[in-house]
Parts: structure tokens; C-alpha cells; sequence
């Protein structure tokens, strides 16, 4: 029986973690949850899964959720020293960080110092502070299981295979709803049209990273230092199926893929029960209704966020935070209907050139670097 | 250092094998080598590799092999006795049976008894008698490493999964050079055209078990004896581009596959080295050589030799070892022009119709089915 907190549990991961978490009462017992603001749903599945603690990030809203608990033996705390405070409980032996964006690197960084084995669908985290967090978790014995798809899809390749030396790694990409398109076209395109994600139902934030092909840019970066890749050995493909969800080439020239329907219940289950596959009734891939998987290279000119995000990366030190940062104040600002679709790089590559670089950031460095991206980020928005 | 002995270095399994051990020398050294008739490349092999022992099944030709190999260290044998002898040495780890056909079952027999790893590439052996020879491996603790591409795959993707049941596995067939034509077109199609396999560069009878999907057939049955599966647990899928080599799905409704170029080095090298993956030349994949990757239903109405080994698998018993017997005698005669195409599809189903059925066989069933077999099939070529 492992002890689950959830870091997150409103949105789109944590709501699906808790179905996995439903389905398989015998392998799981939920510990924590915790909100940033959605108070109603929170109390809802306070109510629904009884968890010991629950936690509202957003102090104001602290006395809704106390006072729909009262009758129930649940405690209720708020703020971000809660948050912070929860995943190092004793009774919680998986946090499952489900949070978005830079939010979730603090408690990361707590739950890991407290031992405790990490579900990360977080990806932020890796890419703002790789380095210090992978090692921390080496130094602290704990393991980091990804919840991405992507990196799911490598981390089940790479079972019984830690021995072997990796040679590359091969991210899939849907390319998302432009695919295809050229810089004009994208000029004008409306939040509405960036929402509607071919293959996956996801949140807003990843669902524009996805369109704009950030997304895929972060998973490089992420997948370097959950596997101590080299920048040369991830390769990115687009295959705008989605049912390879990434590959694995080995020393001795050999390819392995994890495959399936699009749907983040598997690789969430897969972080939470590892080295157990839970029985599921999960909907089946049937090669009968894929007769064509397809593959290209991304349009690296056409999406230039990709090919920042490899910049980022190639720089290192504190860039994939400013680049991060950046990107995340863009998207805020498109999901406003500030900016368009096309100035999102713009900002990005604006702040990568103007932030200060600092090659060996400390946290404290890393929350400097945050906070300046994000300030000359919205400036440029306006 | 792991001592291999090949049982059959002159065939296409035997002598890519070769050059695997040739490339690794720090990890392989050659015990022995056989073969059954090609005693001139025996002999050069033997002169090139210096293994200990020679062995050459027909024992008209030991004077050859013997008077060539005199001024070297080496011990020449002929004759079955010494094939099934050789197996048993002290100083063999691991036995690497790839010679043709049911002649492969008895030396194989005797390996795992002497307690020796196997490397199968006859499937025939697991196609006749897998009950019996998937017990004597268990009794005698020894693990069986396939070489067959797909089953190869198979075992790739289990790395690190044993604990996690199997929900089925799913193995591709390329659909051979008559995918796709009916069965009048292939009434009078040549052995020429039956030998030009599009992907795959094998020995004369595997090719023409490809053209006619028994190849799929009977790498059914071996699957079912190799991972220990139910009929219900095996698909096949047509992949024409031969490149994801096969899949497991497993009870979460995950799917690994495993992929790469044709080319049967990298199962060899995996069989040899496991666990270890050996760093290797061999060609790379690249998906923007394959931009598509296409899947079909087999066609079992005009390829009736895979629904034969269904039913055989099905029926089991001493059924599969009738199918395989009747398939060998028939492939035979159409390399000889003796019977056409679609007429080894015949011979076969009036075997698995006539020949005695033997619910729970004995060696010496087998031995007895494989001979009764046989002498039907050559009858009805004549």
C-alpha cells in the first residue's frame, strides 16, 4: 500500500490520478491533496476520497474549505509554507507533483529532502533547476518516476535495461493542431484554435506549449536530466499519431518504444505502482484503426520555440529557467488575448538575451533569475 | 568470456553469428563449430576461427574435413552421435542451434539435459516438441534466448517485466514478396520469385515459410512455448517495412515494441551477449528513411498455411509436429519444382487429416509422427 499526496489534485493530472487512485483501492491510499484555487473541486474530492490533509494554496480561501470540512476528520490547511510543510509528512511516501509551471519546484525540492520517491509531472522543475534537483535526489536515495507520456515511454523502455548504456533518445512530438503551417499563417491564430489539441486533452498552459511546440522543447531539456543524457542524444520526431509516445536506441544499434492510445491514466499509474503494472480497463490500441503511422522532422524555423528551448539547454546555467519563466508569462499573456501566437518567441528569445546568465546558479539564483524573467517578460507584454 | 558452440556455422544464422563472436572477441570465444554438408566452408571457417571442435554431420565427408584440419589443434568428428556429444562438453556455456528444421530437436535436447544455455534459431525444435523441451529447460534451470527476429523482439521488451503479466503479444510478418495477390495469382508463381523476400536476406527454406506465411505460422507456436502463452494470447500483424520486429502488450494496456533495421546480427548479438548489449556497427535506423509505418490484417484465406498452424496450435498435442514435418517434405519438393505454391498448402492439411493424432506425445511419438508424416507428404508429391 503506498501513501499518496498529490500536489495539484484539480487539475487535469491530479483529477485523473485520483481515478487511478479509485480504481486501485488495494495498491494506493490518498494522503494529501492540495489546490492552488479551486476550492469547490477540492472540497468535492476532500469529500469524495476522504484524504487525512488538504491543503488551499491561495490563503483567502482557507475558511470556504475549513468550514465544508468541519464535520469530516480531515485537516485543512493554506499557503505556500503548507504546501511546502505537507509533502514531508512521515505518512506520505509518493508525491505525486502535479502542479503547473515554476510553483512546483519549491515542494519538489522539500519532498525530495524529506526521502520521499517523486511522481513528476512537473516538468518545469527539471527545466528550471535540473541540475540541483537530480543531485539531491541521487544524494537522497530517492527516485524521480516521470508522468509525462514521453518520458514515461522511455523510463518503461528502459526497465531491465539500466545496465545498458543509452545511445539516443527519440521524443515524439503530435506537432500539435499548426502542423504544417508556416510563420504567416500562425500570425493571427486565435487561443481558441491553439486549445484544440489533436490527440490529447490536457491543461491550457501545456495545451499551448503543445501548439507552439515549447512543450516539446521542455521534454528535451527534462529528459537530460531524468536520464543524464548528453545534449547530442535526444533527438525530437514528429508523429502526429501520438501512439509511439518515444524510443529508446541502445549501444547495440537496438530500438525500443512504448506504445498505446493517448491517455496520461497509463503513465500516471505506471509512476504510482512501479514496478507493478496495475490491471487496467484502459481503452486498447488496435493497429486495425492505426493502418499508417507516420513520422517527420519538426519545422524547427517555423516553431522557433523548439529551437530555443535547444539553445536553452546548450547554454545551460540559469537560460532553460529564463526561458521557462519567459515562455510562461507568454502564455498568460495569449491565454489573455495579449499577445499573438508569433510573439510568444519573441519574448522568449528577448528575455534570453537581456537576463542576466549566471553559469553555475545556486536556488537562490534560480528564484533571482525567476522573478527578473518574469518581470522583463511583462513588460514586453505590454 | 562466454564459449559458444554453432550447430549449423554454415547456414545464414550460423555464419552472421560468426561474425558477431569475430567483433567481440572479449566476450565470446568459439568451442565449436558444425555443420551438415558444407564441408569446405567448415573447413575455412575452421582454419579462420580455431575453435577446439569440428564437427560435420555427414560422415562421407569427414575424410575432407579431418585431412584439411590436420596440421591444426583441432578435434574433427562426424556423424549425429558427435553432433549430440558435442553439445554436452564441459567447456560449452552456451549452445547456438541454428540449423534447419526437426534436425535441430535432438542435439537441442540433449544441450539443455547437459544444462547448457540455448540460443534457439531452429524454431522447428519448440514447434514440434515445445511442451517437452520448455519443461526439461525448467527442470534443468536453463533459460532459452530466442534468435528469431520477432521473438527476439519479444524478449527485448520483457527486460525487467517478468513480474508483470503478459495481456497478449502481437508479432509483425512482412506479408513476404506475395502480399497482397490472391490465391489464383500464386498458383503458378516460381521459386525465384518465391525466394526474393523484400527485407530479409535468410536460407532457402526460411524464405519460402515467408512467402507462404508458415514462417508466421510456426513462430506462433514457438511463442506460445517460449513465453508461456495461451492460443488467444498471439496476433500477427502484416508490417510490410519489417521494422518494429514485434510487440507485448501488457495488463495496464501498455504495448513495448522493439525496432530496428532488418538485420539478423542485432538478435544474435542479443541472444550471445544478454544481459548485456554489446556495442555494435550495425546500421542505424532513421525514421526519415521510413516516413510511414503501415499494419494489415493477414489475408489466412488466401495464405492458408498460417490458419493451418492456428488450427495445429490449437488442436496441439503431436499436431504441430505433423505440420511442421508435412511443411519441411513440401518446401523441399517446391525448391526441387516438384509441386507448386499453393499444392504445399495441400500436402500439409491432408497430413494434419490423416496422420495419427497423439494427445500427450513421448519422444518417441515424435520421432515415430515426424517419420509417418514425412512418408505421407513425399507420397502425395509424388
Amino acid at each position: 500500500m503506498k501513501r499518496i499526496a498529490i500536489l495539484g489534485s484539480t487539475g487535469s493530472i491530479g483529477t485523473q490520478a485520483l481515478e487511478v487512485i479509485k480504481a486501485n483501492p488495494d495498491s494506493f491510499e490518498l494522503e494529501v491533496i492540495t489546490a492552488h484555487s479551486n476550492a469547490d473541486l477540492l472540497i468535492a474530492q476532500a469529500l469524495a476520497f476522504k484524504p487525512n490533509v488538504v491543503v488551499i494554496a491561495r490563503e483567502d480561501l482557507y475558511e470556504q474549505v475549513r468550514d465544508a470540512l468541519q464535520h469530516e476528520d480531515i485537516k485543512v490547511y493554506a499557503g505556500a509554507n503548507a504546501l511546502n510543510s505537507v509533502v514531508e509528512m512521515s505518512t506520505v511516501d509518493m508525491v505525486l507533483t502535479a502542479m503547473v509551471g515554476y510553483a512546483g519546484l519549491q515542494p519538489t525540492i522539500r519532498a525530495i529532502q524529506a526521502g520521499k520517491q517523486i511522481a513528476l509531472a512537473n516538468k518545469e522543475t527539471l527545466v528550471v533547476a535540473g541540475q540541483l534537483i537530480t543531485e539531491l535526489a541521487r544524494e537522497k536515495g530517492v527516485n524521480i518516476y516521470p508522468v509525462d507520456s514521453e518520458h514515461s515511454a522511455i523510463f518503461q523502455c528502459l526497465a531491465g535495461e539500466f545496465h545498458n548504456p543509452i545511445e539516443k533518445i527519440i521524443l515524439t512530438a503530435s506537432g500539435g493542431p499548426f502542423r504544417g503551417r508556416k510563420a504567416e499563417e500562425l500570425r493571427l491564430v486565435t487561443k481558441a484554435q491553439a486549445l484544440k489539441h489533436p490527440n490529447w486533452d490536457m491543461g491550457a498552459k501545456i495545451t499551448i506549449d503543445s501548439a507552439s511546440l515549447m512543450n516539446k522543447g521542455l521534454e528535451v531539456i527534462e529528459a537530460k536530466w531524468l536520464f543524464g543524457l548528453r545534449n547530442d542524444q535526444i533527438e525530437v520526431v514528429v508523429h502526429p499519431q501520438s501512439i509511439i509516445h518515444s524510443l529508446v536506441q541502445f549501444e547495440d544499434g537496438s530500438i525500443k518504444a512504448q506504445l498505446g492510445l493517448p491517455d496520461m491514466k497509463l503513465p500516471i499509474q505506471y509512476a504510482l505502482g512501479y514496478p507493478q503494472r496495475l490491471k487496467s480497463d484502459f481503452p486498447r490500441f488496435n493497429f486495425l484503426d492505426y493502418p499508417q503511422l507516420t513520422f517527420e522532422q519538426p519545422d524547427l524555423k517555423t516553431f522557433r520555440n523548439l529551437q530555443l528551448a535547444y539553445n536553452a539547454m546548450e547554454q545551460g546555467g540559469n537560460m532553460p529557467c529564463i526561458l521557462n519563466a519567459a515562455n510562461e508569462v507568454a502564455v498568460s499573456a495569449f491565454l489573455r488575448d495579449e499577445v499573438g501566437f508569433l510573439e510568444m518567441s519573441d519574448i522568449i528569445e528577448s528575455c534570453m538575451a537581456k537576463v542576466m546568465y549566471i553559469a553555475n546558479p545556486s536556488y537562490n539564483d534560480y528564484v533571482d533569475t525567476d522573478r527578473e524573467a518574469r518581470l522583463r517578460a511583462l513588460e514586453l507584454v505590454k
